[in-house]
């Protein structure tokens, strides 16, 4: 059996407290030790398969071709599917639970050309204990034996990719005069990622108003973090295209006292601000992801 | 000279906020470059051996094998010793510190067939400061040697294995209706570990009394974490084959307020409570950790 | 074209939490497969330019021949340069902003031999939104180049090295009977690095004052964490050859609340201890880093 690929990269919520990250590369390599094992991130918030699927998201289009192990899986154990999921008609392969957390990246990639449920019984391991563990006990020997050049069906049944959970993302929407807006992605400089594409606010000019849950700022358009007067917030695109709200050296989550899902309403800064009208949706546009 | 093994697999309480994992990479690689070095894990609270020799137990059955570096080191540059310990007669290495660390993980596969003290000055670094960072001098120094074919002879004098310390591990006990037990281990999600063979509570059925400092919970038996109702706590089979009390899409250890090393007391719903009466010790049952 | 370099050490203050290591790692491999990379650390401070140098710096004599990427870039997208350092005639080269990050380390290993600016687009990723991500865009590709065998100059334009920003480390000075130092670095045990050479305090003998903003203990010399007594402050050479003030298991940060940068003067137990007279700077003593 020839090798059919180099390369896994790995994304979780295992966090590098405990031994969990260790033990799947330990399985991996002994499976596949020719295999490089990529760790896209293991700092996704527990159980957080939204965090997770855009994290995978934003990394898709830099990952090596290959096998890619996303876990981020409260319902290990129950009845939710392990599977694989092939991209690009077998370019690369995207292996987890089937809770939506691959289904960003997958979409963003193309979408799926086949999947199958990883049932077969002779590519994992056999299990010491309970089965909470699934990214040691089941995706990773699938991922590697994968890699070995075992074909797709060998691992399980095919399945229905239609079928398959999609990932749920906030779109953003146009309410009288303001963009309605929500925190996609707080990352650890406290830069705080909007579902926005930049070109929806060009209209807007080069400052306006960001209206948060707790207060107003005047927001301005720069191009680098540095650019940000002191005690103002900017709004960047980022690295992934998308507007990103920020201060200059420090966290723009923290001075605005933002989380993750928030909504942040942009407006002109002569326009209306809200409150007394009731906004109607007028307008919704679909983002990129 | 042949090469002999060609993976380190390495644990320790360094963090990733420094650099000292990534030092202890580079002496590796500087030394035996065709290695590969897996991270275990290196998040375990600084200078707790305890803690440090369960993740490596835990971890022992998947690792590949090759060579070990353990270090969590309160004791670095005192009189403890360096030690190198062999199991499955010369299956593998085990490196760190006598204190106790490794002993666990030896114990679990198989017991030492060999042990040296790592003495020799020509298989260590030279000094930069003073004698405390064991780590990049002498531990992964000795390992690379090893993994590039070095005799473990050549790395210090054989020492006696019984003379090893062992690591000291608590075992559940029966007081009268209860069995006393102890939190081993808290992982990232809030799971609780305790030292308890599942098959030690089979005759409380599937619900049973958790009695702990200052709550008691009704506690159910299941199978994964999404089974546990809301509100209750659940008692799993963990991926290691302990007993681990959990509940669903949130932190046991937050919810019930426990520490590694707390007491848990397990008992029939419709058994004795403890309080008034003095438990009396009427078994003691050896755990295999 | 024949691959140059099979190593790049790479350290940033982009943490674990995100994708950022993971995509960096991803860039490295799809430009240059052969190349091992191993992570210093991405632990830095965001934007502590001076603790990222200094971590470098301390990392530097252990690292392997290649090519180093370090990134703590508050001013990233602003018009700091982005570079490529070559040390020891092309032993080694050291690539990323031109904020004094890097000074230290190329200080350290004997001083640039030469410098480009990163200018080539041919060299680089094509930008997916906003300049804020070079790690992933500019440096990562250019290591990665570097590592085939592309030569320094393909890479940008040649730069005088002697208008690269330098570091700034404070020195220790005595101001009459006390010498005043600095806390360089406070690493994950709470041990706290001084800009000290152990030789200058000779003279103070194996006790003396540490003299802190909120306290004063007696210190003393000890060359083992673990010989400090309960409740003492010891002194010690620590693993980088400066002097380290220390507890016994336990965080000396915490236990004297002690934050990098902070003041720290060292007395004769039996001299004067400030205050009262206003010191006179005498002599200043460049120290090694």
């Amino acid at each position: 059996m020839a090798a059919r690929f180099d390369t896994i990269s790995f994304l979780s919520d295992y966090g590098h407290e405990d031994e969990f990250v260790g033990v799947v590369h330990s399985v991996i390599r002994s499976i596949a030790p020719h295999v490089a094992i990529i760790d896209v991130t293991h700092g996704i918030t527990p159980h957080d398969t939204r965090a997770g699927g855009l994290a995978l998201a934003r990394a898709a289009n830099y990952l090596c071709p290959g096998v890619v192990v996303a876990v981020v899986d409260p319902g290990v154990g129950t009845r939710r599917r392990a599977v694989a999921i092939e991209v690009g008609d077998g370019a690369s392969y995207l292996i987890g639970p089937d809770n939506g957390l691959l289904a960003p990246a997958v979409g963003l990639v193309g979408g799926a050309t086949r999947a199958i449920e990883l049932t077969s019984q002779d590519h994992r391991l056999p299990l010491a204990g309970g089965a909470t563990f699934d990214g040691r006990d089941v995706f990773a020997p699938a991922a590697a034996h994968l890699c070995n050049g075992v074909p797709l069906e060998q691992l399980g049944e095919d399945i229905d990719t239609t079928g398959l959970v999609p990932g749920v993302l906030p779109v953003s929407q146009i309410e009288g005069d303001e963009l309605v807006a929500e925190v996609l992605w707080i990352d650890r400089f406290g830069n705080c990622q909007l579902n926005v594409d930049p070109a929806d606010i060009d209209h807007l000019g080069t400052t306006m108003l960001v209206i948060m849950a707790n207060t107003e700022k005047i927001g301005m358009r720069t191009e680098a973090y540095d650019q940000i007067p002191t005690g103002r917030a900017g709004l960047m695109v980022d690295s992934s295209g998308l507007l990103s709200l920020a201060i200059a050296r420090g966290s723009a989550a923290s001075e605005f006292n933002l989380a993750e899902g928030d909504e942040i309403r942009l407006a002109a800064t002569d326009g209306q601000q809200g409150g007394a009208t009731i906004a109607v949706e007028i307008q919704r546009k679909e983002h990129r992801r």
